[in-house]
């Protein structure tokens, strides 16, 4: 299948980087807002677009991977692409994706494409696994948990505060949460109960260390509510030491059967590369909308309403035999 | 929806238990082999029906819940109760899977019915790990683990040797090889290396535990590949210390994306009863079947080709706006 990329962050380069992985894909163009489109470099060797073009690419591209951000790309590119092409993209501002849905939805149906919204690991694999889970052990508990790994918005956050040269953070799940959520405690757990926050911060040399941290501890809605450590380190050790988009996180479910049998399931992972495994998600998720469309379907859809067989990039006998 | 069990051993009975835990579900009639039915003593207040009389019952049940066992009942039962109803089972015979499939579809579509095949945990929840995260990280290491656990066939085959009066044989993952893949290693595993078993014996009393012990190691298949331990305690203390249906896994994915950068996914389950877990997803895979055969379709279906959304009791709408 002929697939394009839209936009060329973090995520586009990580579509970029995996495609080569499908043997059932190919690259055909990476599409960018920047102008001239040529000033953009790229690993691969294929045009580069202006997305203002992009309906001259409708015959060439089975399905467009938007990778754009969730504050302003993709609210318009969306329903734009969903118009044009078969999509999948990643939308993850959470409050918002039922009312994108119905955007995309629309566009799609009156095109007669198929698009995949909010595909990842969460939201994506994470939600798949909070609604089986759920689905199975109805009396139980599902927690998420986030990290160890790399908040973006955190990060940018610290790095706006004056005398601050450079900074990370990273979000830690909280070991005697976790501990307990595993035991079928079934807690009630505070956020500060839940996760840990430490910062690396790199500052000018003759900064307020002390203003500085205590800025970031009492930083409402991102620091405020959580227990937060604040290190400040060299813009040289930030560099070498705190360089990887690491990510990861925990779904667990904890519940009862029968008279008092606890069941406990987890589904973690730990990524060197956030968005390198993000676009793996979407790739698979590629395929499900070009077989999907193959079959005809139309209109927007979620992780929740794709048979697992169609992410399968061999046959459904090849699947059967060798992995139920 | 109104359901059915056919089958009324440890796996029967434990969704009988765990009906009650879904809203929407009814238990109507449980179905035996036995004969006089009415001779089956069961905890649910609902008629036992004998399964000669199964089809008198078509227009009060929705889904027939086939609990018996998959070396004789359920290549008879299948096929004969997909021409029924619609139905759930737990057939996990693996390299038999294909052709029961194909009995199975053929009942099924005859009779406009829809029939889910090898649902559980192994054959089930775990085969789904596998499908979705292979596709996802093609370039990987897809291990499967069992345990801790009781298997009952290795307790069986030691309760089978002179002089045993009792036993009980765990399947245990052994620590080395689940680091190691969980490291990304990628290690190329023996059976010997990824399982250990320990067995729980009691003896007569003048019976040669030491000659016990080397049958038990010597064991073509069942022991022989792997290492073994043999305690022999007394029957009060199996009884005592050993009775719970316990077990557990690991579905572990491990693989590269970009330049060296490693991923891993794990999905783990504990569970104090084994039958109960594995009835309590059956039970959401009834919940789909039941959807699924609304809509209009019939045949069989793998949980490979049920999309997610089709396990949750509640709405579409509501189960993206809380769980994606």
């Amino acid at each position: 299948m002929k697939v394009g990329i839209c936009g060329y962050g973090n995520l586009g380069r990580g579509v970029e980087s995996e495609i080569a992985k499908n043997r059932d894909m190919e690259l055909v163009a990476v599409f960018t807002r920047r102008k001239p489109a040529k000033s953009l470099r790229i690993n691969a060797n294929v045009p580069v677009v202006h997305v203002e073009d992009a309906a001259q690419w409708q015959d060439k591209i089975d399905v467009m991977i938007l990778c754009g951000g969730s504050a302003n790309d993709l609210p318009v590119q969306g329903p734009a692409f969903a118009t044009l092409f078969n999509t999948v993209d990643s939308f993850d501002t959470h409050a918002k994706i039922p009312a994108y849905f119905d955007a995309v939805d629309a566009a799609a149906r009156a095109a007669n494409h198929l698009s995949i919204i909010s595909v990842g690991w969460d939201p994506g694999l994470f939600s798949l696994m909070r609604l089986v889970l759920g689905a199975i052990i109805p009396q139980g508990q599902t927690e998420t948990f986030w990290g160890k790994g790399v908040s973006q918005g955190h990060s940018d956050a610290v790095r706006g505060i004056a005398g601050v040269t450079g900074a990370i953070q990273y979000t830690i799940p909280a070991e005697p949460a976790l501990a307990s959520i595993r035991a079928g405690e079934m807690p009630a757990l505070t956020t500060r109960e839940k996760h840990t926050r430490v910062c690396y911060v790199a500052t000018e040399k003759d900064a307020d260390q002390a203003r500085i941290a205590q800025e970031i501890k009492e930083m409402p809605h991102y620091f405020a509510d959580y227990d937060t450590t604040v290190h400040f380190i060299s813009q040289e050790e930030l560099k070498a030491n705190h360089g990887k988009l690491m990510h990861g996180g925990h779904v667990i479910h904890a519940g009862q059967t029968g008279q008092n049998h606890s069941q406990m399931a987890e589904f973690s992972i730990r990524l060197d590369s956030n968005p390198e495994f993000t676009a793996s998600v979407m790739l698979a998720y590629t395929r499900a909308a070009y077989k999907l469309a193959q079959q005809g379907e139309c209109g927007a859809r979620t992780v929740f309403d794709i048979p697992p067989a169609a992410l399968s990039a061999t046959s459904w006998q090849q699947t059967v035999q060798h992995l139920l």
